[in-house]
């Protein structure tokens, strides 16, 4: 299990992404209007609309620890556009949690990590 | 500038460490009753008590970069018990993110990164 990323609302992500990049010199990863992704400073920083997204942070775990998660969650593994796939849980004061799984040669990210790991 | 952790609320700590630790495999590296300090998956992971603190991201900034920024915000530079120093500032959905500085021989952690490059 390793950290992934934080994602943190936005209504306007062209105008969050221009700020991030003038204020932390943040490099843009992937960006279209209804969510972008960000490294911030050597860590993946998302922005989500909320309607579509829990403010959240996530921790890449493998799809077998995904599938047990959801299990136990008694939730379904949600499949996005991007590839990836998670489900989220959520800690005692309702912060929401993403287990999140990058699928090799199933995703637009580099997975060297988790195919090496494999 | 380099990232440096994200923060999220809890009215618990007690409560929410423990459900960090079992679920995520948390490592605590500071704990009390108003806030805690985590370790999870590689990257720290704040949990605070609303009323004293925003939910944020935060990024390590020199102490220069800390007063530029500060000046340029007009805030004060705020000092903390564990001996760092910051601001928060805020982006334009109003999500909190901290310039935070470890002063060398003034904090409690590690300042290594950070004395030797300077």
């Amino acid at each position: 299990m390793e950290f992934d990323h934080t994602a943190v609302p936005s209504h306007d992500i062209a105008a969050s992404v221009a700020w991030y990049r003038e204020h932390l010199g943040a490099e843009v990863l992937f960006q279209d209007e209804t969510w972008a992704f960000l490294n911030v400073g050597g860590q993946k920083l998302a922005l989500v609309t909320p309607t579509q997204h829990p403010p959240h942070v996530a921790v890449r775990v493998s799809e077998g620890e995904l599938l047990e998660a959801a299990r136990a969650a008694k939730v379904e593994v949600d499949s996005h556009r991007d590839g990836t796939r998670g489900i989220y849980v959520y800690d005692p004061f309702g912060n929401a949690v993403e287990l999140i799984c990058y699928p090799a040669g199933k995703t637009i990210y580099e997975t060297s990590d988790s195919t090496s790991s494999s």
